[in-house]
């Protein structure tokens, strides 16, 4: 299987669930050892979940197909370069290395906020439409001196 | 129920689920109309899911419980500064309010990847670790054809 036959993948499953209206038209693919260990397709319309997006939805399923929170040596393949929130579930999940076909503009021109969403990260974060106040933070600081101190911690 | 009165409630959650071996030491709970409509937590490492960060939960949480893909309205009270992945889970939920304890200098003091994502995300794509490479533009650029022809898309 080459890089292509594995986005030509997520490509015919971005069509075929964009189609059935499960949602956006978007897929992706994770691959290890040369072999799709997990595929998703965006269903947050369908779902009502705003989070379902195919990168979140793929690294999900081979997580849960593997038994781990890591995926250290595979491969994403993902039909449009990934959103910000994807993005870093893609870090979070470890994975190095990321194939795309779609771009960010290509996104916005499609009528997608990605594009928007990355200008909103690249301002500070006072400057962002997200409203934010702080508040408790010496109750919430002693949970995380709690989990320093745990020994049986398993990190991620 | 003020503010302090959801905020710790996600505290008491973080302490809870972290002790009780769920993952790291993070909630959050999203309030519409005064009231909590989701609860989540932290359980990367109990779920093997390293998308299962407590704003992910709460929001997939609250949306399933309120039947919809948009939390226009709502707030989200969080134990600690959201990573980029759950900063655009946020967005996308269309949640404009947020309520957080922590910080991310926090939690990268207590071992946690959110600050050097953020790094991350502020360099140009081609200088981040992430390896990148696009294939098949044509192909999936079609598919994006479709939606925007397609007359009974749902947008999000």
């Amino acid at each position: 299987m080459t890089h292509e036959d594995h986005m030509r993948r997520a490509i015919v499953l971005s069509r075929e669930h964009m189609q059935a209206n499960q949602g956006g038209p978007f897929a992706a693919v994770v691959v290890r050892d040369g072999e799709i260990v997990g595929e998703g397709w965006n269903q947050v319309t369908s779902m009502n979940d705003p989070t379902a997006h195919a990168e979140i939805v793929a690294i999900r399923a081979a997580c849960e197909r593997l038994g781990t929170f890591s995926l250290e040596g595979a491969a994403i393949y993902t039909t449009c370069e990934p959103c910000p929130m994807c993005l870093a579930a893609i870090y979070w999940a470890r994975i190095p290395a990321m194939y795309y076909a779609n771009t960010t503009q290509d996104a916005e021109a499609a009528g997608f906020d990605d594009g928007a969403f990355y200008r909103e990260f690249a301002l500070p974060a006072d400057e962002r439409s997200l409203r934010r106040s702080r508040l408790l933070a010496e109750e919430a600081r002693a949970v995380f001196d709690e989990w320093v101190q745990k020994e049986d911690r398993v990190e991620y």
